[in-house]
């Protein structure tokens, strides 16, 4: 990929910069070549990889080393985007909002500080992935299980840092943040919790600290570069009870989500039950050509037949228990009465108990895995996916709507429906993936407009997305418009007296510095 | 209590303003005769009265006319201190940091906006009581429970904006906040998280938003009046299950808290179990004048003749199961199993079923009371109590050598020692209650004298306080230490970006606004 530069800076410039940065961290951990570029770019991206285009990456290996980037990228005036790994995939992966910005990789602070088993949490870098800290617990035999997402070699921190989710009661991984060392723009460098305190022994133990709490300031954020992150991880269970069942109709992903929602809020399941329809088991093992050589999507009557064939309905449930068996038992005939209400279909019920294999299919055992990710090979092609994912109350006169609205758009742009609803107390949070190939134009012409769509629709229905691809930061941004864009008005005085130069990830989540607000939708 | 005007302002100036205040909420809600001053002092100031004196009050009726005071106050430079209800017991009550401030009382901004049976949250103002909300649940039978700190009179808000907590599993109160509408310094709307939505169905159902997320910057804060917030709600359960035992000395805090944390972090426990030593009885049913006539506090051999006679031990411990009955009985025998492993006394059983009374002794049931409010008498005259609160890890290791320290410093500067420790599954919040009669003065320099050197020792042990008094406030924040008080300058430059004039709290929990900032430690 050629060099596109910052806006405003010259080449030699530019040049000055980087030679700045490589007596930082050494000539090889400033990548600036063609092919860095290509490598530090959106693997998925729909439309030409340039239109993110990074102007190069720097790889630290320190905090040190962050914090004297930090005051370079000032004196030079140029934009960092920080990542933890990179693999954000479906929302930009490592590539930045601004084209010309420098990635901040990192992958090299990959560091596993502490585990404590007793107190449940581990102290990690941003470079770790789930894969690292996966390793390490079995190295060590520590009887704590991680929550993982569906991409396995992602960051830990990474991922909590975008607010991803995962499939066990501790699945919703920013809320297991517990304290930060962060690099503020200015280059100085904060702890946050009672992590401010010198030798705390609490900094990874309490959440708030003293005054204000900033963990959750810096996440989806442009104030800070996280370096060093607490996060809380489940003791392994004794057991653990799958129930399963997979629900006929479109339809009953009404009384699905309201029941789960109630169950959970009165503590019978403690995880966040994530319910994909049926297409979603076959993205994962075929392709759009196995089943349908025309163009378009596969037309309904063969999705059907496939489906008989697996013995899968429309949702996919299961609802996962952890504890002791004699807990776990009790919980699952509440479970059976709550369905019984709604449905003569028996649960599948599948034991597991401590020792038993963890497959990797089945991230609510909570093993790293990288299956999810063969998804993106199904419209065939270079794959890519983008997801669009608005959070709504969990009840049926909410979600019934969304879903029938949001699969008449697929059909209406021509795609596969493919949604699935993460259920936890209060919300139900509406992941609907769209798969194309990113070498045929017409399709990705198409997944774009009906991203659009779909933010529009849910807009009006009141309801927002929790996470977006950088080509949507800014629209999504912009439905959050109670009393003109006030939320983003503070965010935006809050970056300016934090960043006056703006040269921190500018645009992440729709919140521009001054220096480059005029880029916003550009 | 005399007029002391804020900093820099002369008597005709505060008059305008008070005039311009008036304009806005009607002559009789500007408080400012001298008895108005003494009704919005410290209750229970450990000194003088007007240590911490309020010039006046302002009392709006709604966010319009809190928006317009904040506006004015900008114009005639006059530091503000909101309080919710004023009942921030033990931390000052209504009384501003800074002498000479106006406190906004929001009292009367007392409306239930919406209660959701079904998702489990309320929506409220800022001058809902515990009682109020109890009320309002009970007139209209909603299956909703709330969490009650020590102080039902108290504001619901107030209570979770300074980080209060309560006995069930919602008894982390700041926790329950998720979505809040908030007037900024300079009279700017906000409303945070999903309510950032014109029109939106999920702002009190999910706590992030998109984006970094606020709540918590505007909890022990300076930086926004809090208007509205939405705070989440148990299910009433269909019964309950008490676990009782008083175990015989100070040193089994060390397994109790261990045990307990264990059985949290393993799901068997759902509560934050309050464990007081056994003075905390006796201090609301007796003085210390009914056991003991001499100077200093009462003998250890009468306490223990006491306890004795009520068949106490050293430490109440109760531990409370909220849910279906299979549930709870299987959770309950986990629960002796683990206690068996350090002790051979039984557990009390005592069974609740939904109908069943709800006694006010008991908050684990979630009635409000003010019955602790009785501690307050303890050491005769008008009484007042400080709590020093250090978070500590859930271990004996930083649990047993904290108990020792403080129970050694309470016998050195002469009063009974009143610890207590909240197990949550990481932490144990360590609760020391200073009991003093406002009208000894010697009782009071050493009730300060003692919480001067608690802060000290346990900052030098790694621990800080998780909330101060208005006397404190800057005390606490300079043993949060770590590089020079990064913290605290983050919060510092956000203030003074976002509070120009330095008009809203000056001072709260040991941020400084710069207009202010030579104030700090006065």
């Amino acid at each position: 990929m050629k060099l596109q530069l910052p806006p405003g800076i010259s080449a030699p410039a530019f040049e000055r910069a980087m030679a700045a940065f490589r007596r930082v961290v050494g000539d090889e951990w400033v990548l600036d070549s063609d092919a860095d570029r290509h490598t530090y770019s959106d693997p998925y991206a729909p439309g030409p990889e340039d239109e993110w285009a990074p102007a190069a990456a720097v790889a630290p290996a320190s905090t040190e080393e962050v914090q004297a980037i930090v005051r370079l990228a000032n004196e030079h005036r140029i934009p960092l985007w920080p990542v933890s790994r990179g693999k954000n995939l479906g929302y930009g992966g490592a590539a930045p909002r601004l084209p010309g910005s420098v990635v901040v990789d990192l992958g090299r602070m990959n560091r596993i500080l502490e585990v404590d088993e007793q107190l449940g949490y581990c102290v990690i870098e941003p470079g770790v992935s789930f894969y690292d800290l996966q390793a390490y617990l079995d190295d060590n035999k520590i009887k704590l299980w991680q929550s993982v997402p569906g991409n396995g070699w992602g960051s830990v921190v990474g991922n909590a840092l975008d607010r991803g989710f995962g499939y066990t009661p501790y699945g919703d991984h920013t809320a297991n943040i517990c304290g930060m060392e962060v690099v503020l723009p200015d280059g100085d460098l904060i702890r946050t919790g009672m992590g401010a305190i010198e030798g705390s022994r609490s900094w990874h133990v309490h959440k708030y600290g003293y005054g204000p709490a900033w963990d959750q300031l810096f996440v989806q954020s442009s104030y800070g570069i996280v370096t060093r992150v607490g996060m809380w991880m489940m003791p392994a269970p004794e057991s653990s009870l799958l129930l399963a069942m997979n629900p006929p109709k479109g339809e009953d992903i009404g009384w699905l989500v309201e029941t789960i929602s109630q169950l959970r809020l009165r503590g019978v399941i403690d995880q966040s039950p994530f319910l994909p329809c049926s297409f979603g088991k076959l993205s994962l093992i075929a392709q759009r050509a196995d089943l349908h050589d025309g163009p378009g999507p596969v037309p309904e009557e063969k999705l059907a037949e496939f489906y008989e064939k697996e013995k899968l309905g429309f949702w996919i449930v299961g609802l996962r228990l952890y504890g002791d068996e004699s807990v776990t038992r009790a919980r699952a005939e509440l479970i059976k009465k709550a369905f019984a209400r709604h449905t003569d279909m028996p649960f599948h019920e599948i034991p597991w108990t401590a020792g038993d294999p963890r497959p990797i299919y089945d991230p609510s055992l909570a093993v790293p895995t990288a299956m999810p990710l063969q998804m993106s090979n199904w419209a065939g092609g270079r794959g890519g996916h983008l997801s669009f994912s608005p959070v709504l109350p969990a009840t049926s006169k909410d979600v019934l709507p969304q879903f029938h609205r949001s699969r008449e758009r697929y059909r209406e742009f021509g795609f596969e429906y493919y949604g699935s609803f993460t259920v936890s107390g209060r919300t139900a949070t509406n992941i609907n993936m769209i798969m194309y190939n990113r070498d045929d134009a017409d399709e990705v012409r198409r997944a774009r407009a009906l991203f659009d769509v779909l933010t529009e629709d849910a807009h009006k229905a009141g309801y927002g997305e929790y996470r977006a691809h950088l080509g949507w930061m800014d629209k999504v941004a912009d439905t959050f418009d109670f009393n003109n864009h006030a939320l983003r008005r503070l965010g935006e005085k809050v970056k300016d007296a934090l960043d006056p130069n703006g040269i921190l990830a500018p645009g992440k989540q729709g919140i521009w510095p001054s220096t480059y607000r005029s880029h916003r939708h550009g």
